[in-house]
């Protein structure tokens, strides 16, 4: 099991603001199924790796149907294999020995 | 101001596991006094860019106090200058456009 | 068409060095057929999004095969549909600049 | 010693193209005396960590002295004590390694 970060970028749209294009992908994530958190500087998502680079890659093609020109989208992955990783856990993990 | 999300990866540990590395971080945030927000892949800072690359530098020094040889570090720099950004604002302006 | 600049890192492998599961995956590159540059921090591939992510599902797979137990992968996507982009333009059009 | 990537993404632009502040960028790391190399997705550089960093806070920086409102600023640190390292050398290293 993995989580993935993900942040998606549309260049040359003429505003600083990007809020329109998360709420879409904010939908889109919805749909999905997978558990997911918005973070403020993307979204983390958790699956296998072949399922999150296939939302990654559906995600990162919606800002063109509005018109966009050119998408950055950058993908942080982190896949282990040594034990069950889900969303939440290192959370949690590093407040349980922060206490210690 | 800014936001920036860091994450720090130490390489050749023996261990698949870095949680213990995270938790001294998370100590030096705390003495940092920037307002800071641990996501899963890694944690969420606020200020200035200048503040925020300094913190960023000092917190990818502490695994090698602790015999680490190498140190892989990812920052994502958001800074922005045509209104005021703090933690939370994305998550809520995102949140208030899926209730429309 | 898009670009992808791809790095995988293998942890927990008790070497800080990485060369060996590098050289695996600039194999398999080679196989994919799709142009690719070496680069002192990764690897930069050319190609559509979908073969980009499907490129990168399968290297970083790769460390797992070799008993590595967990594998963090940073994918950059620059995908542009205002023009064709490939491998050594933006080089090639930012030194013409710096002419100028 | 140290490798960075540094990517700089101007948002808000107008205009899908970013090389106008590409080739600022380059120019100010000429001034900056460390060696560097032009990739198709940033630049990479070498130094010390503590160098790096300043330098991309001063890099990121120039968009906004031309009227850009946001900039993004990507950044991976590759920081290793065991051996040197320098611009060059793991494409050499793995170069070595495919020929065995």
């Amino acid at each position: 099991m993995a989580l993935m970060h993900l942040t998606i970028i549309p260049l040359g749209t003429g505003s600083a603001s990007v809020g329109e294009y998360v709420a879409d992908i904010q939908r889109a994530l919805e749909k999905s199924g997978l558990p997911y958190t918005l973070t403020d500087m993307g979204t983390a998502v958790e699956g296998s790796s072949k399922e999150l680079l296939i939302l990654a890659g559906q995600l990162s093609e919606m800002p063109f149907s509005k018109g966009v020109q050119r998408v950055v989208t950058q993908i942080s992955l982190d896949d282990r294999r040594d034990k069950k990783i889900e969303l939440g856990d290192k959370i949690a993990s590093v407040a349980a020995r922060l206490k210690q």
